[in-house]
């Protein structure tokens, strides 16, 4: 099971070779992140508040297919694992049934810019998550 | 008189019809404010750890000619006006000594959203460069 | 009437100062603009194709108010006229039913590189848009 | 030896939590990439005329630290090998000698979406780089 978001290609998107420039792909799969954090009942603005956020610490890309201007992606964002000070996701971009680009991505979560251990509230948030998703499988 | 600055530009400031995309415009307008602004010793950062931030209010621009990736702009940064709670400036950006987008900006002091009267250091600093500007005319 | 478009505010859309970056209202209200351009049945991957694009030619914009992260954001999207070379819109970022952004957009129909007079099958298509609209009002 | 290039960070690189927004250290390499491609005597405008375009198939990458609006950054590339279809880089982020970022990046040369060998035009121009490059060791 995973969750999935809908992007459309905008001019925005593409640069002058006529495709999405690669950059943007990251930033596709990081507004996934965001509704799917969202819709676990974590407020990043609250958050933020507190001086924390989720900060990307590594990132893992494959370029499969192109992009272009209109098309409609689809983006599936799977829990891998939720660890003591870092959470694992894998994120795929598709058109089409296909995928076109696949992430690991590591989170950490940082407070006034270093990683910190995930308080227990957060974490059952996530692992509330993982645990129907193993139900599931 | 007015203070220059260098832009080139890269694939992220294009798009699929092949030049500039164009509110990246207003991102090279912006930079040139940034440095502009540090080169009277304004701190923005500082600024923003007083919960402070210049914001534009609003802006008018003409696109005269675009721009391609690989192009060697400049941008021209001229005040016009420091006003009680507002800065007006007026911005150029150049290829070749060709002017090829015009924008007037308009400059508020916001803190925690809400725009305020500039504090007296900062339309000192203000102040002093456009003295020194009229000086030279 | 007005074309409507929503809008979610992500990590990318916002900067330091907290709140959503100025520049990238313009790349919000190009959203709208293409998706309504497509709604009137005009490609714009077959334009380009063809070595047209529409491209900004002026805006004028008032930002009123600032957008956060994870705001709800609509754009409505009003033509205000057709000409023989340009098109003028105006486009509004609301939330809450509240104005936060305006900007009067012009656009050019340009072929590699130069404005040119709109094709009578493209204004046609403009055209039975503001006729519908004319009507209702 | 490597290539080095120096990047500040402005307002639009930055997002709400305060520090650089990660998918932009992508677009941060790119700049340094294309000026070395540049310094190489390959000319990418031309290549897109030949329908022809360097674009990334895969990268890792580690964010080790977090940059601030402000910062006066480096990106130092390296090219670690010429292949028959690829190129492989490694490209490093510093602020004051420190590492805050590195990528390691694979090229692919694409004619109209798919990846082809490389012209021996283009390898000779990378591999006298990468020959110069192992004399210097």
């Amino acid at each position: 099971m995973s969750s999935n978001f809908k992007i459309t290609v905008y001019y925005e998107d593409t640069d002058f070779s006529g495709v999405v420039y690669h950059a943007n792909y990251f930033k596709f799969i990081e507004r996934a992140r965001s509704e799917f954090i969202h819709s676990l009942g974590i407020d990043q603005l609250k958050l933020r508040h507190d001086k924390m956020a989720f900060a990307v610490s590594s990132v893992t890309a494959k370029f499969a297919s192109p992009a272009h201007f209109g098309d409609r992606l689809e983006v599936e964002t799977d829990f891998c694992k939720v660890g003591g000070a870092s959470i694992q996701l894998q994120q795929r971009v598709l058109r089409k049934q296909k995928y076109i680009f696949v992430a690991d991505v590591r989170l950490a979560l940082v407070l006034q810019g270093r990683a910190i251990r995930i308080p227990i509230q957060l974490k059952e948030k996530l692992m509330n998550w993982t645990d129907l998703n193993n139900k599931k499988l």
